[in-house]
């Protein structure tokens, strides 16, 4: 995956607390009923679904996916390299052999292999750094050559020496405060930390303040070993490992930025690269802690702010002075071809209606974590249901699995695959389920569009945790209470001060940002979709410890968390495929709307504290989106309330449930605006990632974006798109079932 | 002083914010008028006073701040030694030669000397621990070989040998935790972080969990590299600097523990030290990073919780296994005289009535910051004053400087001295300044009795901060602005929703715990003070480094904070001393109280979050607290106005101020009560220190430890005590000047 899972964590947790249902406060209680209730099912048929899950779920097995994973992992298998290919013919051969029609899709795209990087710190005493790992013993796979060394996706070529400036996390706010200490990155070499935000925008930022070039180094306080034993002993990043990835200016749009909202095929219409958006133009390069701390203790100037200190043992100091770095880069930049694999299962009635679930399968290295742990996943999937299909059954609604290729890069096999299948996908497209790291530690996380939190938690409902016999909702739900009572406590509170009634402490899926593939489907088609997987500190991420021996015996040794999200994507893409009606809950949409535009609410209040020229104060009337977010709402309570009904064995006014499945999906698209500013790709009205984060999410993004920037011409303009959109699936919701 | 103040700092300020007065907001404006107005003065008494705090500002100078230093920090001076009673000559001389009457009073307090330490790593392999600093090229004090090695105030001796279990901070919170691991401390050695609570609290905790020892170590996450450069370039701890300090268990009773709340006086009572409280019973020593990373990276067991990594370059894990310790201590004990040096000048109107200031002068080495950075302050404010005094000018009332001894070992002299003075200090004392750390820094912070506000925030009007033309106070509340003012915004929104009017942003002072001398004054005996000081990271803290280069080079070369504070002191100490009517503003307190349970309210509701049986739910009316603080705050402002009136030219009903003064006097007095639960010492029913802090004030401690407690039985009989003293204080201001 494109970016850590552990960084979301922090923000997304944030948000993830408190929604409603109209029950009273239980907190210790769970909400899935002791009968299970499958919602869009009738009675009769949830016993019939739970046994085929139940087959579904005997399927995949720890061997199995151990062998896939062996396989997979044996050689390096960056986007269109032999290794990946490779790759994408065992994928097509598993699908293959276990009942899917499938094929191999090649997309050709432009994207950069490194062809030589050297590092240098030149003073205050010469010195060469290294842009490679050393290996580890024990790992044979870690001493493999044919692994790229230190580079980014997307660099830009170069030959810089500069004194370097340390910038911290390297956002938008670090390179203001850098400002207000007087110190001038223009020319310089940016020293930065990953983490907080996507890598390319710490590119972007240094960029666009005059930076001559940028070196990325993971500091051991963000994921070495100030956080757990580092690799071998443990889970965390060694001295040496070196986090590649992509430098995309990803927040601005994904995909192959030579062909920016249409699909890259070849001969097709292509931009010239220097007309291309979100590409670098300043050189950059990653490095291990090791290296990093050799030029942070030989920093001079003035001491860090508050908040930038990292774990190294040494004052950290923001420069410049002292540290002069010597960077060269090469990179070989070419329009290649890279591989999506697809497979299908048709379905029974609706064969148009897709159920898409999806999982990447380039890596930067070996990927066995990132994204081998979901191919695995992906691969044990399509053996449990394509066993099902071997026994005579089809769900109602065709499956689609897709092997994404070029994720790493910025998204490019499902971003094209997306704007090649746009006219589909925003037809018929029922949802899409997104694995990328499976498993990266114990901590179930979901990010997600909340009209799929009812399916999703139901299903959570079956999955048991390994080593437990409780549910994998309620260890969630019981995490989540631990962490989040006491803001739920103030919530209620509040809401008990300005006459409303409290709410009951309910999970939710936490809003989707970027950094996977489920971009595209989401806020370019308006598909809804769910990103599934288990969480842990990932210190092996895009390094060259990424590898067999890291996942085999440190992370999930047994392979019980990766045969739990198998069974649980599997049973959400079941019942998705087989309801009778689309179990899309568009009432925890509008209940989501109404928290977020209070929280939008608060953060308005909070920027205007203390300015006094009201001309400067931050002025939206949310009053017309709340009235719509409440009609939306409304109208969604009485489509469910009506289905239920008639689910129950009442009649559908239409007839049957077409009319209301057929509205369902139209909802998400309804959702969909005229594109957000100065980033039309991005389409959807209730979700983005943010400008400046480019994985963190900011929900209702024309508002909440302006928030931030405290833009007020924009926050002005920036009420009515929402309420149209609003209004609009509130009108889909209307139509249904009449 | 007996603790690090910016461990304070982070606590203090949350409590900090926001009080009220009926003005609108103005936040980027202070409420200091241009023409400055002075509370408790005529209009026409307004410019000869400020022309008599401008001569005394005239008189301290850098170079004699230099030179007292010199001379105070020759020698290491612990309480009772040579050196202490050297210093205490030098103070008295010092006294005498600027005109004050001045003598030492000589206290027999029970106190611990050191007689020899050993601390040996004995598994994995073997190896002694330094307990000794090394001393720093450039610096020859920090080579003096008269200083105490690594030792604890009030220590017990022992011979323990046992394996090693790391408890962070070693707080409440911190043991029950390592349980919950399944971590048994029984006749472990627990290896604890200073930092959060008071050390001793770190000592008593782990001797009711039941381990055999307990060492204490300086994390360079707290004081250490991570937060500034270390000293010589900077001012943070260095790798072998060692913390002494007391262990006594502070917070249950400071002072000599063989006289709990009597003096103690040669041939007097005096309890057994096997019966006296508050003196741990297992020994402890305090250590240098340096040596505890050998401990730390040697131990297994589990990885430390979230929280709990420090910042040296491993992973924390909390044992037990792998590392074991030999620790041996002999503590030499006996009754030993100690010297309070008290100077006075004679009030001309009112001697009867003292405004008492204090620093303290013992040290656990040499002391350059603490005390003596205070002590330089207190004399030069002497030499200011005294030179008023030898001009033909008398205050109003007297003027009390007192120079503490034994503060370092649990606030010894001044407790000893408040306990023996009880009489007149509860009769006729105005107010106690304490300055203890005079500047360890640049951020100008305060703790005090929130009557105390307005003369020193008026005062601090009047300070202009060293290299600014800026006063301290606009320097002061522009960074609380900058901090809070998001909180700030926060509790206006919450007030609409409750419907109560908004507060404009306002300093206050933040409310006092304990560890310097204002404890007897105010926990014991009601009498209102105020903690003053500029603080910074005080690497130094305890160790041989708290020296005069430190000081000198590092801290405040220039010597201009010194001024700053010194200046500020004797203005706030001139107020009171010549006011007509007493500048004690109860008003500020009653508001502080209404804010206070607004958040006890809160915090309530937090800490019942999800309990749903109802004889499990903290329960406390506090609308009875409310309406006695709302009454002591109408009667405050009555008799505001009334003096203000007074003084600009009107009458007082009783013929003068009198009376109104006596009863501002009574006022802080009359918020004594019984004493609170478990520790009848402390009778202030508004201020404390957390039992489990030592430090950290509780603010209305009876309600406020046992919301924090979870104690139900304590909080449902904790109403009543409060609502009395409210009600006398309301009381006693309605009786004055009617």
């Amino acid at each position: 995956m494109l970016l850590p899972r552990d960084t979301v964590r922090s923000l997304a947790l944030v948000l993830l607390v408190v929604l409603s249902a109209p029950s009273p406060a239980a907190p210790q209680a769970g909400t899935v009923p002791s009968a299970p209730k499958i919602t869009g099912f009738r009675a009769a048929d949830v016993g019939p679904e739970l046994e085929r899950e139940a087959a579904m779920a005997a399927v995949p097995s720890a061997d199995s996916l151990r062998r896939h994973l062996r396989i997979l992992t044996e050689s390096p298998s960056v986007a269109g390299t032999p290794g990946d290919r490779a790759n994408a013919e065992y994928v097509l051969r598993r699908f293959e052999a276990y009942g899917w029609q499938a094929r191999i899709e090649e997309v050709p795209v432009y994207l950069n292999y490194p062809k030589s990087a050297r590092l240098e710190l030149v003073e205050p005493s010469p010195e060469f750094l290294e842009t490679r790992e050393r290996g580890i013993a024990g790992d044979k796979d870690s001493f493999d050559s044919d692994a790229f060394g230190a580079f980014h996706g997307y660099a830009a070529s170069g030959d810089v020496t500069a004194p370097v400036v340390y910038a911290n996390y390297g956002d938008v706010d670090d390179l203001k405060k850098l400002a207000e200490l007087g110190i001038d990155v223009r020319g310089k070499i940016v020293l930065a930390r990953y983490g907080k935000i996507f890598r390319g925008l710490k590119v972007r930022n240094a960029e666009r303040a005059g930076a001559a070039a940028v070196v990325i180094y993971s500091d051991p306080a963000d994921d070495g070993f100030a956080k757990a034993d580092a690799y071998p002993r443990g889970p965390a990043r060694p001295s040496d490992a070196i986090q590649r990835g992509s430098v995309q200016f990803l927040s601005e749009g994904p995909g192959d930025p030579t062909t920016p909202g249409w699909p890259s095929r070849a001969g097709g219409k292509r931009l010239k690269p220097t007309e291309a958006r979100g590409i670098p133009r300043i050189p950059s390069i990653p490095i291990a802690w090791a290296e990093a701390e050799k030029v942070l203790s030989a920093l001079d100037g003035p001491l860090v702010p508050s908040g930038w200190q990292g774990g190294l043992p040494l004052t950290y100091h923001v420069g410049p002075g002292a540290a002069k770095l010597h960077l060269v880069t090469e990179q070989d930049y070419a329009v290649r071809p890279i591989w999506n694999v697809i497979a299908m299962i048709q379905g029974r009635e609706a064969p148009g209606q897709w159920v898409v679930c999806g999982n990447h399968r380039d890596a930067w290295t070996y990927g066995a974590i990132d994204p081998h742990s979901g191919t695995i996943a992906l691969l044990e999937m399509a053996r449990a249901i394509g066993t099902l299909v071997k026994g005579g059954w089809r769900p109602r609604r065709s499956i689609l699995l897709c092997s994404w290729d070029g994720e790493e890069y910025g998204l490019l096999g499902s971003t094209e695959w997306c704007e090649g299948h746009a006219q589909e996908l925003t037809a018929n497209a029922v949802a899409y389920l997104n694995v990328d790291v499976a498993v990266a530690g114990k901590d179930f996380r979901v990010n997600g569009c909340h009209a799929l939190r009812d399916v999703l938690t139901e299903a959570m409902g079956e999955v048991t945790v390994p080593g437990t016999n409780a549910s994998t909702f309620k260890v969630w739900r019981d995490k989540a209470w631990s962490e989040g009572k006491n803001e739920w406590a103030r919530q209620n509170r509040e809401r008990r001060w300005r006459g409303e009634p409290e709410q009951p402490f309910e999970m939710n899926v936490a809003p989707l940002g970027s950094g996977s593939d489920y971009t595209a489907f989401v806020d370019h088609l308006g598909v809804p979709a769910l990103d599934l997987r288990f969480e842990g500190l990932q210190g092996s991420y895009h390094s060259i410890y990424d590898d067999f021996e890291y996942l085999d015996r440190v992370v999930d040794p047994g392979y019980a968390y990766h045969l739990g999200i198998t069974d649980l994507w599997g049973r959400v893409a079941l019942r998705l495929a087989e309801a009778e009606v689309l179990p899309l809950r568009y009432s925890n949409t509008g209940r989501f709307v109404l928290d977020e535009l209070q929280s939008i609410e608060e953060r308005i209040d909070d920027a205007d504290a203390g300015v006094e020229t009201d001309s400067l104060r931050l002025r939206v009337d949310l009053a017309p989106l709340r009235a719509a977010a409440a009609h939306l709402l409304d109208r969604a309570r009485a489509l469910e309330s009506r289905a239920d009904a008639a689910l129950q064995g009442g009649a559908w006014q239409g007839g049957g449930p077409g009319p209301a499945n057929a509205a369902l999906i139209r909802t998400e698209r309804a959702l969909l605006g005229p594109g957000l500013p100065g980033r039309e790709w991005f389409r959807h009205e209730l979700y983005a990632p943010g400008l400046n984060t480019g994985y963190a999410p900011v929900p209702l993004p024309r508002l909440g974006q302006a928030v931030l920037d405290k833009d007020r011409r924009v926050l002005a303009q920036s009420g009515a798109p929402i309420v149209q959109a609003l209004e609009h699936a509130a009108s889909e919701l209307e139509k249904a079932g009449r």
